[in-house]
């Protein structure tokens, strides 16, 4: 692929990439010499439950693997292992030797779903960090001032508000760019709060005579509301190792907006194709609900295996219809000034039961749904004004009117 | 010793002790168990070459040693073997672990000259540094936060008028705090602008569950022109490796003042008799310069052996008398009407000479002298109004008056 092809796809849903134009050479320089340029992107030691969110960015080192090239998966043990020194954060425990290695596993597995397993290299920072010491720390701490790194964002607003600041916080950054150093890489991929850290991979490459790494920075992933970024405490996620049934649903349940959103961010779908879908849905041409099918049928997939997608979509559209309230079914009405009505009294009337003990025996084994919610109350009475759906099993409905 | 005789011996000349009460309850302590207390005091691994200021500090761990504590002499030689990453200092080299033991064995020599070498215990930094790691030092850096150390005078000063501080120069200070911690020292010794890393010190250590170090700081030594501190550069400052008579000299030149400063803060005259002195002077009984002689005699023979400064007294008295301009002496005027007023004629006037070429082959010998410098222009006339005093040879004088 030129180059101008390779831009095209690494620019895809990347929110910067600094600098352009030096990204350009080094592709053009891997692409005369055939020596692919190194990716670097760095995760957590701890264990990793991926959700869609995470996967923006491991789509992303999939694009460049695709491209041919060197894909880099650091994880960052060496900090893991120190824990949370301040003692403050319970959930930073002290990772041992044998907790990282079982952690990679895991996200190894979960990874390899995405990335090609037999073009990655998966690196542990440990490796150059126990070798640094205490006076490497030292050294490298003295390649940059107090002024510039209280200039990141998170210190500097917490500096100005008095909030603390431990100074082993401004080491990490200094470790992320020194991983840089240590892997001599050409292009580091990271979400956009990131930013500074991988700006400072750039800086201290210069100070170690190196070719300053290009940043390309992700987008945070919205969750399923379309609005907040997707994280595990709000729930509006899709974890990678739900079930295909789960994932399929989630997707179908996303706004038209989001869907594109998506596409952009987690689909193999070529560009142009992507653009044609645009346009479809715009003129109208092309319903939503297709094309939010082939999308689920994309993800369940890719982390169920092909094939998977398919049987997903088909169990979505039988509970669909499963699920799917006539539009006609038996009605009865009630004065709310004659008092209470007792569910399966309400029932009977409307011929759902012949007496209200066979009602009361259909509540209590479990076969009634009122508004789609399960009954368990034998002697439910509907007190408040207001139309409901009564449904016995999975055929029989009725419609209840208190009025 | 009774507790308050210690606190009166080790309160002399101090500038501050912090705290007063916990260090007589530590005194109390060692008094009770008999196990003296730790006392610490870091230097330079530098090529040390010690003048007067450096061994105020010195003479106070002395006199704790004569109290029959265990002094800690500490080496940083961890910090000297990293040199200046910064790389801007080009004093500040990279020391080998030879250069290191080589300048302890210069600092030995030196300082072994006020302390008793049984009774010292001469300890390097980088036997627990090198073992802390990268990670280790990680942890330490969480100790303390940012803002704190921006408290740091210097700190503060640099960082408000936009000076770069180098993180790395965080990390300094924690080091010396650490190095109380690896010692488990009970009190630590500095000079007033150490005043921070001395009490990091106490941070640290109440951190790692130790007893606080009390910290106590001595004064920066004036030199002599009892002004500035005394230093290298400033040339104000008495060597320990000078010559016996230099050192001698040099003493005598210091104003009574600064006599009383140095009696207190380097000599080993109990306070009482000090006390003593300064009364005599007061009411006239002692005559300064006796007093000074003594000061000499004592500084002298610390540094060259017993019988030294009674050697270097007798040459500063002999070389005075040499040097000393009579009071009667020939005198001969001039108008300044006349115009200016050749040495050589002025010489022959005062009858010095007995014709002007003869003075000027007395200059062109290097036998002249005007106001006590030696004249070499055989031309030279005097042009201004005022007093001179020529001197020929050692013992012939006489006054030129040019009005």
């Amino acid at each position: 692929m030129s180059v101008a092809e390779q831009m095209a796809v690494i620019k895809r849903g990347a929110v910067e990439i600094l600098v352009e134009k030096e990204l350009e050479e080094k592709l053009e320089k891997s692409l005369k010499s055939g020596v692919p340029l190194k990716i670097k992107a760095g995760f957590d030691p701890t264990a990793p439950d991926l959700h869609l969110g995470h996967t923006v960015l491991i789509h992303k080192l999939r694009q460049f693997q695709q491209l041919g090239h060197e894909i880099n998966f650091l994880i960052g043990d060496f900090t893991g292992m120190i824990g949370d020194p301040t003692g403050k954060s319970e959930t930073r425990k002290v990772l041992t030797r044998e907790d990282v290695l079982r952690n990679a596993e895991t996200y190894k597995e979960q990874v390899f779903k995405i990335l090609d397993p037999e073009k990655t290299k998966v690196v542990f920072n440990s490796d150059w960090l126990n070798e640094l010491g205490c006076g490497g720390m030292i050294a490298l701490a003295s390649k940059y001032t107090v002024a510039r790194m209280l200039e990141r964002d998170d210190f500097h607003k917490r500096y100005n508000s008095q909030q603390p600041i431990a100074i082993h916080e401004f080491l990490y950054p200094l470790i992320q760019g020194y991983d840089s150093v240590a892997l001599n890489s050409d292009v580091e991929l990271g979400g956009t709060d990131q930013k500074f850290n991988l700006l400072m991979g750039r800086e201290l490459q210069r100070e170690w005579g190196q070719s300053p790494q290009c940043v390309l920075t992700m987008p945070l992933l919205e969750g399923l509301d379309g609005v907040n970024k997707m994280s595990k405490s709000l729930g509006n996620y899709i974890g990678i190792n739900e079930p295909a049934d789960e994932i399929f649903g989630k997707i179908m349940s996303i706004s038209d907006d989001l869907m594109i959103r998506y596409y952009e961010l987690l689909s193999d779908m070529p560009l142009a194709e992507l653009d044609q879908i645009k346009a479809g849905l715009k003129d109208r041409s092309l319903h939503p609900m297709a094309t939010k099918k082939a999308l689920g049928r994309e993800i369940v997939s890719r982390f169920h295996g092909a094939g998977a997608g398919e049987a997903a979509e088909e169990n979505f559209v039988k509970r669909f219809k499963d699920n799917e309230i006539p539009d006609e079914m038996p009605q009865v009405g009630f004065a709310i000034a004659d008092g209470t009505v007792l569910l399966a009294r309400a029932m009977t009337e409307a011929g759902l039961t012949k007496s209200n003990g066979e009602g009361r025996r259909a509540i209590d084994g479990g076969g009634v749904k009122l508004n789609g919610e399960k009954v368990s109350d034998t002697n439910l009475e509907l007190t408040a004004a207001g139309e409901y759906i009564v449904q016995i099993g999975k055929r029989r409905f009725a419609r209840i009117i208190l009025s």
